[in-house]
């Protein structure tokens, strides 16, 4: 969570002006994103997110993702819409940075989500799924089973040792999910990192899925196991609440039920899901200085949740 | 810019149940303050600022912060007033920090101000000067200049000539600021910290005067020199602005005028302000790591103010 770049009221204000949405009132940089620069805008006329896109997004891939949100909005999809400028532009450069304006949802992201939050969380996925079928767009995931293991493949064995010894078993954990990955599930566009940060509640209701950097064509279910993984465990992976995951998934089968072969495959998607938050996370945490002030996110959380996976199988889905 | 401390949504809702306001529909950290995390929460009632103090604040001098702010927005200042509890209190502790909530404030920070900006801010710090006449508490200001002296002689000459061989320079420069000090000026209760960052603006109106935790009794005219030195250079002090600076004191002897002591004070109490800047960049530089994510301030941007102002004396305030 960051603002990597300052941009000053003045052209903030003439940014605005490329787009009919009034004047700028009031602007503040927010700690949000990983990738971006975030700002909560305010005009005489409604409030906007503008998204600075600072690293890792390739600007070839904003059409699919920004084009993606306008069309779950457009579907009803509690999504936020892309505002486009007065060309028809659905984003700008400045300063050499591509950037968009955003439509804000109200709404906060539970911490401690209970299991109505998940039934809903896991209902707005399906319905996702659902609205993204005739979307026209496609995206290559990066960040599959076979990528994620050889990040972690070029980080090595001693270096994750020293993140924590037992950090190196996932090398071998990796191999075998990549080797064993499904194949043949039902695919369509994921979002494929709904963490409680990505989702914004009222009560018990989404009123926002945000952040789809990350979006891509994939296995509908293994967005499912992401989810899971992400939403059902306390935030260092050592307690699973499989109250919650059940909610996720019953919430999820209310619009759309998984076949046979998508709930059989879960286990491994699952551990699938938490290889990869396990390699971005052991590359971070080399990447930054111990002495940084970002806090480095430890990848043993979900190392932890890895081996629940492995070690419950099925039932962990029961 | 930072939010130091994460606050949940549930934590940040339970806390918003303890005022009258409404709940909490939206909560966005953002990169504002550097002492403190702040957040900017919305209701279905209104929006607000959330601050939450880490660190430099002092928790007793809270009632003398706080209340000045009240006290000014009553007055009818652009000054954001405390939200007080149900219980009447003007601050909570939440996980042993200090939190209030502000009224939010439109308006964005000017980065190139004009001359009509200029000449607002100056009629809107007499108009503070003037409302905070009958205001009850009283500040000793901890950093005037023997204090910020006393600053950089700990870091010593050395260090200073590590961040730039022309800084330890600013050692004779402080020992002349210091024993020349004016005395007898009139005082009142000043911000000492107005930069363009503390002020909210829509087109050349004042709408907000804030982040008062640098308050103090102290000089009026030196409040004026401090805001001189922060609004009429480029921002490495190399470019003066003499006609910036020129409506900011038009603006402030708008509301209330100079006496001869203290224009003539201004130079000296200019180049006191610029000590004060070089001493907590100073510090600040020798303890922030030259890899932190965090953007270090060059204290070179002021010793160049100190400079201007110690080689033009009275003119430049002409």
């Amino acid at each position: 969570m960051a603002v990597y770049t300052h941009l000053g009221a003045e052209e903030l204000a003439r940014l605005v002006a490329n787009y009919d949405v009034g004047e700028l009132v009031s602007a503040k940089g927010i700690a949000e994103g990983v990738s971006n620069s975030n700002w909560l805008l305010e005009t005489n006329q409604a409030r906007f997110i503008l998204t600075m896109y600072e690293r890792r997004i390739d600007t070839d891939d904003l059409p699919f993702f920004l084009g993606l949100l306008d069309h779950l909005s457009a579907a009803g999809c509690p999504v936020p819409a892309t505002i486009h400028d007065r060309e028809g532009a659905a984003w700008r450069m400045v300063d050499d940075k591509a950037v968009a304006l955003i439509e804000f949802l109200p709404g906060v992201s539970p911490t401690q989500p209970d299991r109505a939050q998940a039934y809903a969380v896991g209902r707005a996925l399906a319905e996702m799924h659902l609205a993204a079928r005739d979307f026209s767009g496609a995206r290559k995931n990066d960040l599959a089973p076979e990528d994620t293991l050889a990040i972690l493949q070029t980080c090595g064995s001693d270096a994750l040792g020293r993140i924590d010894p037992a950090l190196p078993a996932i090398l071998d954990d990796g191999a075998r999910i990549a080797s064993n990955w499904p194949q043949g599930l039902p695919t369509g566009i994921i979002h494929s990192d709904l963490f409680p940060d990505n989702v914004l509640m009222l009560d018990s209701e989404v009123t926002g899925l945000i952040d789809f950097y990350f979006a891509c064509t994939g296995a509908m279910a293994y967005d499912l196991a992401v989810t899971h993984a992400a939403w059902s465990f306390g935030e260092d992976g050592s307690r699973n609440d499989t109250t919650l995951g059940s909610a996720l998934i019953l919430g999820y089968e209310s619009l759309r039920p998984l076949s046979s072969e998508e709930f059989e495959a879960l286990p491994l998607l699952a551990q699938g899901a938490c290889l990869r938050f396990i390699a971005s996370r052991a590359q971070d945490w080399l990447d930054t200085p111990a002495d940084a002030l970002v806090q480095r996110k430890d990848p043993m959380d979900f190392m932890r949740r890895l081996e629940f996976y492995r070690d419950r199988g099925q039932s962990a889905f029961a």
